[in-house]
């Protein structure tokens, strides 16, 4: 089974479009975890047990796991054991290399760390990204992202179109030659629905809601709210909704009210 | 001292713009270490040891040590402990992350592995270049690479300039906060001289000569010959020039050879 399909499945059965971003930082971990010698996985594990009912995917980014050297890659590599194998898990790695170095993320990736999904950096053209194309993988293609310098290049005009236009195009072409989405930071909405435009419903991972300001209304408006084909991402405000002993708990709080708040303008499109 | 200076001590040292790419695939190990447990190190160890007073900086690319898991991490550490103080190591990661994100991507190359410098994607803009700017490091910025796909985005027209120049500009205006280099395939000689013009003795890395079909005569010719503002690196030319027990003995003749052959094009140009 393609992951498009499980990641639509994982969607209707949690009748939810989020994915809880694992960008676990040891120094935000509430306090009597920090003597333990495993905690972040720890935390991790707890932060599963108590969301798995209500996401469509967990995205952990590899760049919290790296700072911690050796032992953070054991880290990332036990909290994707400790996903639920109906639910995917993207490895938010961003990666961008030729042909060989590629090919050894995707080794990284895939077989090291055992995720079923990566985002990939699109800059270095259609090279970079075909060695992360596996059967029953799929590659997440930077298109617009979420921070403030975004603007820098990906909104440059490129003659009759703008820069993240052509990554947009350029990743529906790749997606015959296997599984593609793209990731749109939800701080941009009004660009949204060009997107839509140009790729139909391939799976858009949507970063940026919560912490970094991105309306959860205009989202939905703009992209949709189909099982498998809108994916919104959130770490920080579920992950630190309490750093006291009721973190977990507080995290399926918060994570409900997301879910929620989010199925309500799914509803209003029906 | 800062990164530009130790490296132009490191090149006017050894009389060489050669910077050895440590990219250690142990599928091609030379089949008398592969047996061993830590066979990856050993032959990075005696690479460094037969090359040491002919390079200017050495450039592991960190995919091939990830793809070995937590004990890769390991290994690329110990390789950076393993190069002399006063020889840079540039660590190739193409990151390219939101700042949190970045600054841990920094922490993982300066602080766990030990590097100088890193290379850093930037499609995603400043905010994603920014925390690897730190004292007496250097941010090697992708312009313009050496596969076939470079094409697909950094030619694309962008008004009055491509793609790769308006990035050489954003390079040459972020110089301003800290150290700044930017990486130009060899295998694209003719577009050097434009990137040149805008950015000035920058520090250019050109990866490409060698397997990947770049000409040293027209790097040379374009890029200029200036130590510490040329940067040629080769790796698996040098790396598996003999499969045999005389591979260090081997890989020393092939740098040697590649050197020579920029200096007698240095020669003419003065």
């Amino acid at each position: 089974m393609g992951f498009i399909e499980v990641i639509k499945l994982a969607s209707v059965k949690s009748n939810s479009l989020v994915c809880v971003g694992l960008d676990t930082d040891p120094s935000k971990l509430p306090g009597h975890l920090v003597p333990e010698d495993n905690s972040v996985l720890n935390f991790n594990k707890a932060i599963i047990h108590a969301t798995e009912d209500l996401v469509c995917a967990y995205k952990p980014n590899s760049a919290f796991y790296e700072a911690l050297g050796s032992r953070g890659i054991e880290t990332l590599k036990e909290t994707c054991k400790a996903v639920p194998p109906d639910i995917p898990v993207i490895l938010d790695i961003k990666r961008g290399d030729i042909g060989t170095s590629a090919s050894h993320y995707a080794t990284y990736a895939y077989d090291i760390i055992g995720a079923d999904a990566v985002t990939v950096n699109p800059y270095m053209g259609f090279d970079a990204v075909k060695p992360f194309l596996r059967e029953d993988k799929c590659v997440f293609v930077l298109c617009l992202t979420s921070n403030p310098s975004a603007k820098d290049f990906q909104l440059l005009d490129q003659g009759s179109a703008k820069m993240y236009e052509r990554i947009a195009e350029a990743a529906l072409k790749w997606s015959q030659e296997g599984e593609i989405g793209l990731v749109v930071g939800a701080t941009q909405p009004e660009k949204m629905m060009r997107i839509r435009e140009i790729i139909g419903d391939m799976p858009v991972l949507v970063p940026g809601v919560g912490a970094q300001g991105g309306d959860v209304e205009s989202v939905i408006k703009e992209c949709g709210g189909v099982s498998g084909s809108t994916i919104v991402n959130s770490a920080r405000a579920i992950l630190y909704a309490s750093d006291g002993h009721d973190f977990s708990f507080a995290a399926r709080e918060s994570l409900l009210a997301l879910r929620n708040e989010i199925n309500s303008y799914r509803d209003l499109k029906e």
